[in-house]
């Protein structure tokens, strides 16, 4: 029944690789909190991301690119959030150097 | 099943009362992204916070003091956050003028 505190920029990292790294921070009923830190990011060509849950996320340091099945890109920087709705396919475009987001996946429908 | 964009700094604000404004970003399975800004608030004394699920709290901009029922405070800066478990009394002693958070309140168990 303690509290129990960090930092988002505090935590994992691999720094010999590209891509991302993720860290659950809290799960529970289906839902989970996730930290991920790209590192200069994106996702394969023809890679989506597609999930069967709502995720919520926001940009807390850096900037990234999202990308969508029809074509659109969206640029984010800190402070921006987006709501993915489940099956919406996505994939990162690009993110900058030390990309820093928080993660919520809602539990499944 | 198109994402949704938008600014946390950007929302719901009361310019001309103190405290705090909530505003739930998204809710579903008993989950719910909220957020809250906060003015130079303090929780009246003797007013706690106790509730019967998981609460995950990011300090996104200004700073903050959290104080626990053992009498420990805790201040909070721009990227900490805190993990509050089920029933862990807590309240705000202080935030800066411009405190914004967000919150993950999980599924109760």
């Amino acid at each position: 029944m303690t509290a129990i505190f960090g930092r988002l920029a505090e935590g994992g990292t691999r720094p010999d690789e590209g891509g991302e790294t993720f860290q659950d921070l809290l799960a529970g009923g289906g839902a989970r909190v996730e930290r991920i830190l790209s590192r200069g990011a994106a996702s394969p060509p023809g890679l989506w991301y597609e999930q069967e849950w709502d995720e919520f996320v926001l940009l807390v340091a850096g900037a990234a690119v999202l990308g969508f099945e029809d074509g659109t890109e969206r640029r984010m920087e800190a402070g921006d959030y987006a709501i993915l709705p489940a099956r919406c396919r996505h994939r990162v475009a690009w993110t900058d150097r030390e990309t820093l987001w928080l993660a919520v996946h809602m539990p499944p429908g």
